[in-house]
C-alpha cells in the first residue's frame, strides 16, 4: 500500500537524525577533548547545524505531509511513529526562528557566566544574565501554552515528560511531602544506632586515576554496557551522549575518593543501556527514540539506586576495589553496602542519596512552577530556597548561592520543567523493580549471588525495545500493569532503610 | 561600494565551513575514538553531510553569483577569494550527489574494512571492497576529464595539487629514476664505512607509551604547536585533521621502539603548524585553506626531513629522551643524528628515510596512473608492486600484502592523485630551506644551537599566512624566487648524505 507522504516525511527525519548524529559527536568532543582556543569555531558550528536543523523540522512541506500521512493507511507502529513526528513538529513550530536564536545567545551566554559566578557565590551577578533568560521561557511557555491549551509550565515540562501534568506532580510530591520528613528521620536514628561504616577515604586512598578507569570499565561490563558500540571519557560534568550505536559516556575522577566517580558511572550506565538497546528497525524515526526523560532517569536510577543499593551490588563490588586497590578492611562487602545506602541531608542535590534526593526535587519544582508561571520573581528564590530546605531536610543555606540556588546548570541553561523528571524517574524505577519481583520471585537471591540478567532482559523487554512505540501511560501500563504509582517508590524506601 | 553577489558567495562558503567543521571533528573522532559498531551510522551521518554540502555547492544560484561577482569592485584578496570560490565551484559541479554519496558509503567501507584487512595480510578481502571503490574513483576521474579538458589521472591529481600536471610529474619523477638508485648505494656504501650507529632497540627498551607520549608533546611544544588549539592522540594510520582553530594530530605508539612514532609526530607538526598559522581574517573563505597537498607536505617535510635530520634537531632530542628514558649511550646527539639520517631500502614508505622515500613514490604513482586511467586492474597491483620494490629498492614484496600495497590508507580511502604530492613536498621543502639560507647565511648554526626560530618565521611569512592567495606557481616565486625546482633536492640529499 502506498504511503507517500508519510516515506516523505520518514526520510526527512533520517536525514535530521543523520546530521543530529554529527552535532551528539561534536557536542560529546566539545566537553571531553576540545581545547580552549577551538570553542568559538564550534560554538559557530553548532550553531549553524540547530539553525539549519530547525529550518528542516519548520518547512512548511512538513505540515501538509503530517495532514496527508494522517490519511494513508498506516502501520500500528507507523501510526505511532507519526504521533512523534506530529508532536516533534509543533514543539518545533511553535516557536519563531527568532526566538531560537535569541534563547540560544541569552542562555549560552547565562550558563557561561554562571561556571564562574558559581564557585564565586555571585547571585547578583547571576540574577543580570538570568532575568532577561527567564523573560525568554516565559515568552516560550506562553507560545507553547497558546498552542497546546496546556497551563504555562505543563507547556514546558511536556517537552521533556510527554503527557505529564502540574496537577499530577502537585499530587505525586504532596504526597512524598507528607512522609519524606519523618522516614529521613526514622532512617537516620537506624543508622546512627549502628556501628559507623569505615570509610573509604584517607589512609585508605588515594586512588589512581587509571585504576578508578579500569574500574569503572570493569563494572560497565558487568553491567552490559557493549564497549564494541561506546565508550568511557572524562568531561568536567557526567553525562551520557553521543547516538544510540556510539553512546558516549563520561566521568570525572577525584584521586581522593572514588565512589561518587563509580556511582556515578553506574548511573551513567543505565543511560547508556538504555540508548544502545533502542530498537535498531527504527533507528533514524521518533519512534525509536528514549520515551521521556522520566523514563531516562528511571534507567539510570534502576541501575544507580535499584541495582547499587542492593547487597548483591557491594558484593559483586568488594573483589573488584580488591584487585584495583589491595586489600582493605572498608572495602567488605557489608560495610560498602552501608557506605552506598548512607542516609544524609545534604546541600547538594547531585550528591544526594535516594531517600533525601526527592526533597531537593520538590524544592526546585516548587520554585521554578511559579517563576515560569510568573507568580513570583527570580529575586524570590534565595529566600524560598532557604525555607524549604529548612522545611524539608532542615538545613540552613542562608547566604549560601554557591550550594544553594546555583549549584545547578538547568536553570542557568533555561531548562525549566525538567526537575520532576529526575524524582518521577526513581518512582518509575522502583516501580519496575516491583514488576520484576512479581515475575522472577527469587530476583533478589539472584542480584545477591551476582545475576543481573533478570533484571537486564525485563527492562530491554519492557522499556529500551519498546522507546517511544506507546505514551508513557500505555507503556508503564503494559509493563507494570500500572500507570505511575508512587507507593512503590515509597514501599522501596521502606524495605530497603526500615525493613 | 557594494558587492552583494560576492558577499552572497562568502556568506555560503562560511556556512558550510561551519557544517565542515563537523564532519572534520567526526572524521577524526571516527579514526581516533569510535568504537566498531558505531561505523555504520557515522558513514550514514558523513555521507549525510556530504550530500548537504554538495547540495550548497551546486545550488544553482551560485553560477550566477560568481558571474555577477566577477564584475563587482573587489579588492586583489577578494578576487582571488573569487578564483578559489570558482575553482571549489567547478569541482563540485562535475560530481552528481548519487556519486558522492555512493563514493561516500562504499569508501568508509573500504576503509574500515582495511583496518583489519591490514594486519590480517587480506588482500582478497580488500578487493571485495576496493573494486567497487575504483569503479567509483574512474567515474568521477571521467567526469572530472571531461569537464576540465584535463587527463583523468591529471583531473584527479588536480584536486590535490592545482596546476600539477602528471606530465611535469613523469619528467620530474622520470630524472629522479635515473639518478635515485645510484645516489641510495653511494649512501649506503658510505654509511657501511663508518662504525654502525648504536641502535635504539632492546636492551635499551622498552618505551613506555605514557613516556613516548609525553616526549612527543614536548617536542610538539619545541616546534611551536599551541596545544591551546590542538591535540595530539592515536590512531592505526597518523594524520592531521579537525580545523585551524582546534587541529587534532593522531600518531601511534609501539613499545619496542619509539622513533617512528616520534619522527611520525614531527612530520604531523609541520602540518599542524600550517593550519594553525592559516590567515585568520579570512577563515572559513576558501583562500584561508591550505594551499595544496604538496604545499602541506612541503610543511610536514620542512619538519621531518629538513629540521629532523639536521644535527641541530639531534642536539635537541638528546636531553628530552634522557629525561623520559633515563641515560643511554645511544641518546649520544652524533648517535641519533646517525640513527634519523640512516639510509636503508625498506618495505613501509612511511617509515622510509628521505632519501629512498622517493621510491616508494614513484612506485605508487607508477601504479595509480595507470590504475585510474583503466589501463591496469586491482589485480594487477601485487605483481606491479613487486616488481618495482625489486627494481627500485632491490627488495623483495612477495606474498607480503600487509607491508605491500595494503600498507596505506589512500587507496583504501579512494585517494588516487594524491601520492606525487609526498615527494613534490620534499623538493619543495628543500626549495625552501635553500630560501632560507639565502636570508639567513647563518642558519645552519642557528639550528645546531637549537634557535629553530628563523625557519618559523620565514615559513609564517611565506607559506603559513599566505594560504591560497596565490596560485602554487605565484607562491613558490614570491617565496623562493623560482617555481618548483628539484634541483633543490637532489642537492640537499647530496650536501647531507655525501657532503
Amino acid at each position: 500500500m502506498s504511503t507517500p507522504a508519510y516515506d516523505a516525511l520518514t526520510a526527512t527525519y533520517t536525514r535530521m537524525h543523520r546530521l543530529g548524529h554529527l552535532g551528539s559527536i561534536a557536542g560529546w568532543d566539545q566537553a571531553a577533548n576540545m581545547p580552549p582556543k577551538g570553542n568559538e569555531a564550534r560554538a559557530a558550528a553548532m550553531a549553524e547545524l540547530a539553525a539549519l536543523l530547525h529550518r528542516m523540522r519548520t518547512d512548511p512541506a512538513l505540515a501538509d505531509q503530517i495532514e496527508r500521512a494522517e490519511q494513508e493507511p498506516l502501520s500500528d507502529a507507523q501510526r505511532a511513529n507519526l504521533r512523534e513526528i506530529r508532536r516533534d513538529w509543533q514543539r518545533a513550530n511553535v516557536l519563531p526562528e527568532a526566538l531560537v536564536q535569541r534563547r540560544e545567545i541569552v542562555s549560552s551566554r547565562c550558563e557561561h557566566a554562571w561556571r564562574s559566578q558559581r564557585p564565586a557565590g555571585d547571585w547578583a551577578g547571576f540574577l543580570e544574565n538570568f532575568r532577561p533568560l527567564l523573560e525568554i521561557v516565559r515568552e516560550e511557555a506562553e507560545r507553547l501554552s497558546q498552542q497546546t491549551g496546556l497551563a504555562r509550565y505543563d507547556a514546558l515540562m511536556d517537552r521533556f515528560e510527554p503527557g505529564m501534568r502540574g496537577a499530577t506532580v502537585d499530587r505525586v510530591f504532596g504526597e512524598v511531602r507528607q512522609w519524606l520528613p519523618g522516614l529521613i528521620r526514622q532512617v537516620r536514628e537506624r543508622q546512627a544506632a549502628h556501628a559507623a561504616a569505615a570509610p573509604l577515604a584517607e589512609p585508605v586512598g588515594p586512588f589512581p586515576v587509571e585504576r578508578q578507569r579500569a574500574l569503572c570499565q570493569d563494572l560497565m561490563g558487568v553491567l552490559g554496557f557493549d564497549f564494541e558500540a561506546g565508550r568511557l571519557d572524562v568531561s568536567t560534568h557526567p553525562f551520557c551522549g553521543g547516538v544510540p550505536e556510539d553512546v558516549r559516556m563520561t566521568t570525572r575522577f577525584a584521586e581522593h575518593e572514588f565512589l561518587s566517580s563509580l556511582m556515578g558511572t553506574v548511573h551513567e550506565t543505565g543511560h547508556g543501556r538504555y540508548e544502545q538497546n533502542l530498537p535498531r528497525d527504527w533507528l533514524g524515526q521518533p519512534l525509536a527514540e528514549a520515551r521521556s526523560m522520566a523514563l531516562h532517569e528511571s534507567q539510570s536510577l534502576a541501575f544507580e539506586m535499584q541495582l547499587g543499593g542492593h547487597p548483591g551490588f557491594a558484593a559483586l563490588l568488594a573483589p573488584r576495589l580488591r584487585r584495583q586497590f589491595g586489600n582493605q578492611p572498608a572495602f567488605e562487602p557489608d560495610n560498602l553496602h552501608r557506605l552506598i545506602t548512607l542516609v544524609k541531608p545534604g546541600l547538594i542535590r547531585v550528591d544526594a542519596d535516594e531517600v533525601t534526593y526527592p526533597a531537593h526535587v520538590i524544592l526546585r519544582y516548587e520554585i521554578e512552577r511559579p517563576l515560569a508561571e510568573g507568580e513570583i520573581e527570580a529575586e524570590d528564590i534565595p529566600a524560598l530556597w532557604d525555607a524549604k530546605m529548612q522545611e524539608l531536610l532542615g538545613l540552613d543555606t542562608r547566604g549560601n548561592y554557591k550550594d544553594g540556588p546555583l549549584q545547578d546548570v538547568h536553570w542557568p541553561a533555561g531548562l525549566i520543567g525538567y526537575f520532576p523528571c529526575y524524582s518521577l524517574g526513581a518512582m518509575y524505577a522502583a516501580q519496575w523493580f516491583a514488576a520484576i519481583r512479581r515475575a522472577v520471585p527469587d530476583l533478589d537471591a539472584r542480584i545477591a549471588a551476582g545475576d543481573l540478567a533478570p533484571v537486564f532482559d525485563w527492562l530491554k523487554a519492557n522499556i529500551w525495545s519498546q522507546a517511544s512505540r506507546w505514551t508513557t501511560d500505555e507503556l508503564a501500563l503494559r509493563a507494570s500493569g500500572e500507570t505511575l504509582n508512587p507507593a512503590h517508590f515509597k514501599a522501596h524506601l521502606e524495605a530497603r532503610y526500615l525493613g
